[in-house]
């Protein structure tokens, strides 16, 4: 339960005629024009764009034939029956591997992100040999994107970059908010008490990634349909996605 | 993103003006005239219930004086500052401790849940010395809730029983759901192909948990707003939360 004030209802609205995206692509350009055919105001609400179009747009693709795996890729790929250059491009995304299943890496990447393969995909990606990475810096892609969206005439906006990521002890992936800009991704409800005037138990909820996860349900890469607006949220004090990674000296789980 | 059709907006409507529920409360009932007094039509949606009127409904409380706390409650109460008896109603909550943080003990519960204090919560309790427990069954609760509402003339819906939990590497809380009824709250992509045919990585979506997570932003504890809306979602095939409790013998984190 969020600390801003909240009154009418929320509503989340796939955003559908986005061209497809390549290298170099101007996705606020894109995504304006998406939303100017569908009739969308692009103001006073937030914009959740899948981190697959962010990458493609930003060149984070890498073709496997030029990938020469290391040993323990190699050794990986064996054991799980799998693309031993696959490997290396998820190793190379790795800060850390924080575990390993069958035919699955959960690994921390440079950003601190936690999830399978470090984020590397070969779903969608443009071609069969071509692995789609994480964006280097989702909450700079964010403000970029923000930023070109504010420049055509959006009004107060957020915009999430999110990703589909497991968690452990649950089944089922979920989307998160990769980036952020334009909106509190994490309200703070310390001090604020409840029905009885004794202090909610409850420190932070991650606004950010509730939104991502409701627009994940809209979203549908087999149908084109990479971006969903939100209504209904005031944007809040902006903050970028970072604050949503937990600190590693404080994670019981890290 | 999920596998069912979806094609208008997602909608999550607060529902308002639902009574302070007291043990024995029929909530189909109060839930029911609360939606008629705002205009809502409970019919072709989902409705996501916090677990705490839940609990309170079937009176899963413990009065902390009637608790005598045991040895290792006293140990970890007295290290954390806190109330030995709290403590011990944690731990018969518990069925393991898995992880104990500065002040918190992250718990796994007899229905599989993991998450913090074994759900036994002190706020917004009916007294300063009452705990309100998780529901013994979540899912046979939203089945009764659901058939209650169905009996009163409810067109078909989902229930969801929800609650906030946090998660390993992130930061602040998300709504999940505990227990379902009436709705699908795993949809399998296994087998589906993306834009070029490939078959995707992903298999599964936690829908259930990605609806909790929208509709815990707009549930407010502190002006009594315990209950939210959802339309636009088709309810799949029903089956119960509990798939959303993954396998402790497959869990690479249990």
């Amino acid at each position: 339960m969020t600390g801003r004030p909240q009154v009418g209802p929320l509503v989340f609205r796939a955003l559908e005629g986005v061209p497809e995206v390549v290298p170099g692509a101007d996705l606020a350009a894109l995504l304006w024009g998406a939303a100017e055919r569908s009739g969308i105001a692009l103001a006073n609400g937030a914009l959740a764009i899948c981190q697959k179009i962010v990458s493609k747009a930003e060149g984070r693709l890498v073709e496997l034939r030029t990938l020469e795996p290391r040993d323990e890729a190699r050794r990986i790929a064996e054991e799980d029956g799998k693309d031993p250059r696959h490997i290396e491009a998820i190793l190379r995304e790795t800060k850390r591997v924080v575990r390993r299943g069958k035919g699955v890496l959960i690994c921390e990447t440079a950003h601190g992100f936690v999830c399978a393969n470090a984020g590397v995909d070969l779903s969608n990606a443009p071609g069969d040999d071509v692995a789609v990475l994480l964006p280097v810096d989702p909450d700079a892609s964010a403000a970029r994107i923000h930023a070109g969206l504010l420049a055509r005439g959006a009004g107060p906006l957020g915009v999430i970059v999110t990703d589909t990521f497991g968690r452990p002890w649950r089944e089922g992936l979920v989307d998160v908010a990769l980036g952020c800009a334009g909106l509190q991704p994490l309200d703070d409800l310390r001090g604020s008490a409840d029905l009885r005037g004794r202090t909610l138990q409850v420190t932070t909820i991650a606004t950010g990634d509730a939104l991502a996860a409701a627009a994940g349900l809209l979203m549908r890469k087999d149908a084109g349909i990479p971006a969903v607006w939100i209504e209904g949220l005031p944007l809040g004090s902006p903050a970028p996605a970072r604050v949503l990674i937990r600190d590693p000296r404080i994670d019981l789980f890290r």
